[in-house]
């Protein structure tokens, strides 16, 4: 069985109707299943998680961005996080039975369809990105909706993989890719001093020399009087959660600060948890197969 | 949806036709899957594990069981494994969906199904124990075969839970319980002490006062120039994974002996997994209903 996750954020996080609308045509394609829905009215966006099969996961993105078009008029769209459109962004996860490349392929279909049928500009990111420049989403939303509109018809350096050279009237532009999954990790600090989580953040993240797949931030958590390394570890495969969690622990110890504890927000991979569990045991030979639900599916 | 595992264990480990034929029993109930099958021609035994609902299971049993008492004479049978009939022992397991009690009732209608309609005398063990001494299966197959024969039916302790107080002509007699999944845990040892394997072994089990849900042995392992603690968990929900590795590990530590690595033998419940990773990260308010597997599972 094939089934790839799709999560694509929209630039409305507060009008819960325009979000239930959106979701309403993604649901309405057959075989596509709603994992989790999030609104965020600070950000005023959402982040719709869906799965399907290839074919059904297409359908609904495209729905699901045509409907966008029409509800969400960036022109009056103000919020904290960075965008460039209505359907700001829409990932393509591998989950079971599908490549990476297939995903890639299934972001270029979709891309090339918005653009085409809705002339809504399409960049590629990630793995699906045409010129290593736009695989980090933050160079493709340089100056946001604004100033990509600004640019996008006189900058031959902006001009989108599909669709006109022009931002679409209300929708703007869409960044469409494929990734692996994503994992939110947070590490609290016994402290409550916020430069020693920003210097282990620092230490791990890839931007200052760390690990090639984590992206951190240090933050105060003022309730708990703690401080947090939080972090999306991009790739669980190649950089996985204990080398991250290990090497905080040996950074939080040359200051002297214990590790209270550690939180996954969302959803992680089974396969990401299982490496975890044979590092500490230093477990051999252990094959994912053996978990028994997987093995139980395998069989229903 | 309510699955339920059932692990019998039959008396014939060298005869593939029997087993086949056997197998082929449980499979001819509609909705049961096999999940493994295994034969030890050393033991002279064969373990099928299978899965299906409540009462997809009991009729896969029953079945399996009659047609165990049509192709095995316990007269004949010779093994090194502990038994006392064709059908030696049948636990049923709570996968999903179902409580132990549930598993419990599931036993002792098989249990009194196969006393009355096969006569075959039925002892109930483990969790659907009858008596606290027959909690413990080694109780119940005390003597073996041969043994049991001799003493069921003068011996009022040794009178069944269902069925006749004498043996079957050739079925012999067959206990039926209910547990918690088993875990086959291996810890190996940077030594060739055989003694030192043998002094963790009774550090961690239950018997010379370890943990109450394990059993330990200490093995040679000739061929890496290794020993072994070789243990079955029987409640890891209760004496989890990673207790009984840390307490081995500071164990072989007290002798200047290192870990080399451990297996997992066969199945292991996800959540038993789940529960290495939260200790060792320190996880805090982690949900297992966050493995993006089980939530797929859910949703689909």
């Amino acid at each position: 069985m094939k089934i790839v996750e799709c999560v694509p954020n929209f630039s409305e996080g507060r009008r819960k109707e325009v979000v239930d609308a959106i979701v309403s045509e993604i649901l309405s394609v057959e075989g596509v299943r709603l994992l989790d829905r999030e609104m965020d009215p600070d950000h005023n966006r959402s982040v719709i998680t869906f799965i399907g099969g290839p074919e059904g996961v297409k359908e609904a993105a495209f729905r699901a961005t045509k409907k966008a078009a029409e509800l969400i008029d960036m022109n009056k769209h103000r919020g904290e996080h960075p965008r460039i459109g209505a359907t700001d962004v829409i990932p393509f996860v591998p989950i079971e039975g599908v490549s990476m490349e297939e995903c890639v392929e299934i972001a270029r279909d979709v891309g090339r369809r918005i653009g085409e049928e809705l002339q809504i500009p399409v960049y590629l990111y990630e793995e699906a990105a045409t010129r290593p420049d736009r695989r980090d989403l933050a160079n493709i939303r340089r100056g946001q909706y604004e100033g990509l509109k600004e640019e996008i018809e006189t900058n031959p350096e902006r001009k989108p993989d599909f669709g006109p050279a022009k931002m679409h009237p209300t929708a703007g532009a869409t960044a469409v890719g494929a990734r692996m999954p994503l994992i939110a990790f947070n590490v609290n600090l016994r402290t409550t001093d916020i430069e020693i989580a920003k210097k282990i953040a620092r230490a791990v993240r890839f931007r200052n020399g760390g690990f090639r797949y984590v992206k951190a931030m240090g933050f105060e958590i003022k309730e708990r009087g703690m401080v947090q390394v939080s972090m999306n570890l991009t790739n669980y495969e190649k950089t996985p959660i204990y080398r991250v969690f290990e090497l905080i622990k040996a950074e939080a110890e040359r200051y002297g600060v214990a590790i209270a504890g550690s939180e996954i927000i969302g959803l992680v991979p089974m396969r990401a948890l299982v490496d975890v569990a044979s590092f500490y045991l230093r477990l051999e030979g252990f094959d994912p197969s053996q978990v028994l639900e997987s093995k139980i599916r395998e069989v229903l």
